[in-house]
């Protein structure tokens, strides 16, 4: 798919079919996300590829999405050991954002539906998801990633407004 | 340009031909960046977008690019009036970077070459900025991306490592 599409065709999928994913097109997502950039390319990040039915009942009681019926998450974790030091740790929020937004973009290319379930920077959230994936104190649960065959098609959509632009010339 | 292409081929691109680029370039990376998710469709997110020469040098001064010779900046700021309340102030980072993103594939798809310079949480790279482009205090400025025509072509690049990656299943 071309690019310009996929970006206009990423919408949040939160219906999908009993069909699992692929284990190929997992690991094409991971590429996609590791394809990424990072300050520094320090690559802070850490992808737990969730599909064991009862840790996905965990992660859903983890946020607003209880009823998701998705048939894999993918948690994506800050990596502190690998973060940058002091004013510049945080950056691993940016390094890691960018690459769930490629999972997404891979994931619509894949023809598979996703949405991006904020966790971090919430305190009980991240507790709930660290409990569930045994997460050491080093990997900080940013997001969870559904993915699955959609069993829904949001219509693509282009949100440009000229408000929020302004030309320094 | 194909989706996994995009990705694979998105590098920091740090030299520039003197070509400007194309207003109506410019307006399809702006388009890319809103087309991007965010926490609850807040879209709390704001482009400067900068290629007067006097404060595309103010801009150089607050990062360590400051050789730069790219023609153009875009400027991505939070909109602190739309963020979310309380715990979820801070989702508008994540947000912000996912729009940027979305900027430097499609830069790649236009042939064009760009670096994210990352400028949040740093406080005096913040306050350069904000004095360079008069910002009132709601927007804050993630980052700077340096946007040309490229001077330079770095190698398509995979960086997927197993290591990163746990199975639960």
């Amino acid at each position: 798919m071309e690019v310009k599409e996929a970006l206009l065709q990423r919408r949040s999928v939160r219906r999908f079919t009993d069909e699992p994913v692929a284990r190929e097109a997992i690991e094409a997502l991971l590429h996609a996300a590791m394809s990424g950039p990072s300050a520094c390319n320090k690559k802070p990040w850490h992808f737990c590829v969730v599909t064991n039915p009862e840790k996905l009942g965990e992660l859903k009681s983890a946020s607003h999405f209880t009823k998701i019926n998705a048939p894999l998450a993918v948690v994506v974790c800050g990596d502190l050991h690998r973060a940058l030091p002091l004013q510049l740790s945080e950056f691993w929020v940016q390094d890691c954002s960018a690459a769930t937004e490629n999972i997404l973009l891979r994931a619509v290319d894949l023809g598979l539906g996703a949405v991006w379930c904020g966790i971090y920077p919430q305190k009980r959230p991240q507790a709930t998801v660290r409990k569930a994936l045994g997460l050491s104190e080093s990997f900080v649960p940013l997001n969870i990633i559904y993915i699955g065959h959609p069993d829904e098609q949001p219509e693509a959509r282009d949100q440009y407004d000229a408000a929020r632009v302004r030309y320094v010339e």
